[in-house]
């Protein structure tokens, strides 16, 4: 059997690390190609090509996705208004499709002929890597060593990164399960997993609790061209710059905290929490504006399509003609939804203090009170008459 | 033609007092039965009789609703989730279909041949009314006087009214329009038809503003069984009570101010504030409460049927049998929705503390990272593979 | 006030006859511009020109819509899969908005001010029409003569038309009302009003009783393109000469004819009987392709689309941003949509006797129970204990 | 370890004859269990004692299921409107977790600690027995020797049964693989594997090809009450005789024949032939009935629920409360379904003849087009004027 070259979605951290030499072992004389995509965390980013090497790597990639992220994947889920069962602004799941292509790419590029991730058998992120790859690149085999190997405690790994001269991180080891991108912050583990704990001030890593939030008010103003926000206080923007920034607007007043108990791919319930300032600020600054530009039926058929969307991205089927036949739906319904929308954060609070748009279908002519009304109040009685019709009817045949 | 005796849904605002006289008018020899429904509004209940019998109604009622709105529409729409267009409560849509069945019962048992109300021609009143009233009493004809007399603003109203002796309240118009019950208040008109002026100060009936409100949190637990709300910390209560309570703490703290542009029954966009703490606080507490409780298909299918719920209330269309096909699906899915909700009210926010529930899904021994885990971690290969095996075949035939 | 300048949409019958003159009475001097679309129609299309002129149109103009309406609507509904209440293919629904389109144009050329049409109050057309014509020239009035015009009876028409020296036809009345275009036949009234009568010999228009078609099947090959019939039988052909080609087929052998108590926009059931043999036999041809070709939660979605969309056609909603964002939907889906469909035609059933295509997801090597069986048997178990989980948690908390 | 005692659900057929000796071997002397159930079946139902015992198996218990079958499972699924991709009524899917069910009943009765069936693992049924066997018993441990055991084709497994003198029908093998119950047939492998090869005279097993049908059709009346069909001809008759009796009449003249590509619940399609006389005629009465007699708004959102129901039948989700929760929506709806639908059966056609209901929402007086007409024709105007104020706004706003 010729030697094996694996590919391995390597992030520096305990896991990975020991991976590699794991991999080494079991697959004699395996060369491993390590490959950290960017998107925008800012954790354990330094130096991971020398950690790389030193623990056994042949090479290391490190490919800039953020672009991309925030272009091909978060705007898409943003548009949708994809929040997974109506509250997780899905950053981790949307960054997975993306760093398993990310991985594929340099896999064939490199002519490896294996794919591995470091991820658990009982989470999400299992299957949105292997669902990518079997989508992508259905000729290579997929190891999974996290769901086989024989380890069984952090404790049993860090001995076996010490007898192999693994290099692991000094630092104390966080008392949570981490995960970040430019998207959002993923919080588990520890006394997380009691659901009637709430989240110690040390599960937070980036936002300010809302009782020490400022005492003053940020206002800001978004534009957005259909359904894509543009500019921050009418100021244009690249979409990564203005993410970065109401991530940083948001956090310091306390926005984008999130505390679910969720239901996962695997059957089971989990307990997360999630930090998601920008996230947290667009979706509601985008639906805000959809309510003033968009047709009624749209605008309420566009949320079955939301719940729909945001389970594709949850559940790994990124790479699927029902994500593109759901994004083909969502950029018609787009069209309309230019206009500027003004938010006032406060202590954890995003509050709505105005929203116009050149395409508003709002019109205070239909609307008005005041005698500057032009809606025609007598076809109400012909409207009313046919549309309780049928219930007439009905209740006349089935009575009581 | 014998004499008409007409039924009018009261309030002792001007629109109905000035109704009464012209109606006696329009129909001489007319007999007028004043009806007001107690929805637990507080405002303008007082020495209601004499001021309709002082503007010409022969008889006047004063219909309790208050425990019937709670058990029979309040909860229905809260275990159903409904928040129409995902964020009002529907107070005042709710209210109108039993304050319509209440005016048909007095109406019938006092023998009146025609029902009549106060609402004017483009709102989403008259279909309420006037579809509860096809569905309950379709031999009584219906007159909707806004839509047809002669006045075309609130001055000629008024000169009327002082014409023909017509007691009208002396005090300052409120520059809003208000409906008000225990579910929550509506306000909408004057400088709020604008949508990109904030709301005043004094567009605010109930609520203190989040920057104004206690420095304190006022920390709540809320017990339900099967989807109802029966307890708040930890005492018994009667639901009216409940509420009443809860209105007080989510109003001290700033909770539930609602700002929207939504999409009426009648074609138009109109943009609308909500205050309904109570209202706020207790959709929070029960979704939260089932995601805990609810299988996952179960909490993702009644995501949609809470939009469909919604609307049937929105659109007047309570007495039908879509919304009790509805009900039955609903009160099934309840049955697990049993156990505690405990929550933090902050200056605007509902902040969850903490869930527990004896039919908690959340399995501790599946979900844990711990040693404790007791997820069979190698079903997973199986799993994945299966899972994906649709979209791996797809791309195979589909390339690029 | 100007003289109205007033486009008809005439049919030649004796309705739209009666209402030229009754306009130019009703509006003195009004000039009628008759506009008749042709939309494949066999009935009442010879002589229109001079029949219009002699009742008293100015201008008679006869568009030929039947590519059109192959190619942008009867095209799409088949993509979209659309089939009212699950049955009507919606051939007089899908040609109203194109009519009332042909209508405004012709409207728009010749400078007129007012817009009508030819349909009752209590049906679903004059809404078609005038949705329509609000959509595409909201600044034109419109009057629809049926609902108000004196005349209670066919006979109150006639005698009116012998008065004024309208020529209206002298064959005898057909015991029905017809509506006809290459998409399908509509039959109502007579005798058909009962639901417990089955239609009569005489209601059919085009297809033979099963009973008396021929005993030797019809078998004919289809194929597609991206969801769009392009060839019969291996021979490639235009869209509308396919769709005669069909009728015909189907007509012979007595497919086609449907007889449905449906519900209309107007909040009554009535009761209607369609032919359309090609309309028949092609949605049928076009899902079983889908079944072989579309993936399967795409395939599953696109069944509640096709409800929408069919809603949408019947509603007269054509003209919306709703329509065009479910088509941007359908579209994706069809990409893979290609291939052939073979089907016998025999004594009205329509029976599949093989399907292939290019892009077909059916993989034997997969579904094979033979030795050539590639399937993982394996990965079952760990792919049904995941996918149990939620639902074995849930038995083991919720006892009995 | 203590001997296991397992429950087998046999079916006298190769697979589970072979299994029980097998079974034998690998847990040593493990003490077999035998089960079978009748759902109506009529194949291979004679002599499964003696043939059990012979086998090895230590007891067997023959459960008349029939009764349970028709009441509990098929009328549940006949009022959902259930048939899986709009197509297949179910059959085999309804039996299974009945026969699961039977098999847990009679496990726990009998002290088993095991269950087993003989379901291969690419197919549905597995699914089906294991998520049944999870809610009801998962204290139990299952086990599917079709997934592992060593034999790769039926060719071994007859061999080995030889060795071990394990009775096996001596009758050559049918060319398909067969599954039979009362509410149908599924047949599937040999040349049906090609999509492009019509099913052969031979693959199915009761119904006549339409071409040799009789000449005469067949009339039948079906009364319903609540949804559930009560009588034939209008004579009462119990669930089961009417099933038998339509099954019999309409295998004669042809109908019930179907042939399908349908996705499976584990990723593949398959082509899968059916034979359901009885179950295609009552969906198509039911439906009728339902035209007639629901309110228009149920109706069309019944349609969607049907889709999600069959699924859950054919996921093999049956105990679940998401199933219960749609029963009761079901249930509520079916209150007025009362009525009879008149239909003539004639080779391989179900033609409506008429449909009759005391609760019909068809009120000719609304619907007719003679003078007998009471509809409002002038509320039309009123009606279509707000109908289409939104879509008239939207292309006010967004022009071109």
């Amino acid at each position: 059997m010729s030697k094996e070259k694996i590919a391995v979605a390597y992030s520096g951290g305990l896991d990975t690390s020991v991976m590699i030499k794991w991999l080494k072992d079991k697959y004699e004389g395996a060369e491993i190609v390590a490959v950290t995509g960017n998107l925008g965390q800012k954790m354990e980013i330094d130096n991971l090509e020398p950690k790389a090497i030193a623990t056994g790597a042949a090479s290391f990639h490190f490919v800039d996705l953020r672009k991309t992220f925030v272009e091909e994947y978060i705007w898409k889920a943003l548009k949708a208004g994809a929040l997974y069962e109506d509250v997780y602004p899905l950053a981790t799941a949307l960054g997975r499709p993306l760093l398993a292509k990310a991985l594929v790419d340099v896999a064939l590029a490199e002519g490896c002929t294996m794919l591995t991730h470091g991820c658990t058998g009982k989470g999400n992120d299992q299957v949105r890597f292997e669902v990518t790859f079997a989508a992508l690149a259905p000729q290579m085999s997929v190891i999974a060593p996290l769901r086989i190997w024989e380890f069984t405690s952090r404790e049993q790994e860090i001995a076996y990164a010490m007898e192999h001269n693994i290099p692991v991180s000094a630092t104390k080891k966080n008392p949570y399960s981490i995960d970040e991108n430019i998207w959002g912050i993923s919080i588990e583990c520890g006394v997380l997993e009691d659901p009637m704990v709430a989240p110690p001030a040390d599960a937070y890593q980036i936002t300010t609790a809302p009782e020490k939030a400022p005492d003053e008010p940020t206002v800001v103003d978004i534009d957005f061209v259909e359904g894509v926000p543009v500019a921050l206080d009418g100021q244009q923007m690249e979409g990564l710059d203005l993410i970065v920034k109401l991530n940083e607007l948001g956090a310091k007043n306390g926005v984008g905290r999130l505390d679910m108990i969720e239901n996962r791919v695997v059957g089971i319930k989990s307990r997360e929490i999630y930090e998601a300032p920008a996230a947290t600020i667009l979706h509601f600054a985008h639906r805000e504006l959809e309510r003033l530009t968009l047709e009624k039926s749209v605008f309420q058929y566009k949320k079955n399509i939301s719940q729909d969307y945001a389970n594709i991205i949850y559940n790994g089927t990124w790479f699927s003609p029902m994500r593109e036949a759901l994004d083909a739906f969502v950029n018609e319904t787009q069209k309309p939804v230019t206009g500027m929308v003004r938010l006032k954060l406060y202590k954890g609070s995003v509050i709505l203090l105005g929203r116009t748009s050149p395409n508003s279908l709002y019109n205070e002519a239909l609307a008005t009170y005041t005698e500057a009304d032009t809606f025609d109040h007598k076809s109400a009685e012909g409207f009313i008459k046919i549309y309780g019709l049928g219930l007439k009817t009905f209740h006349e045949v089935n009575k009581g």
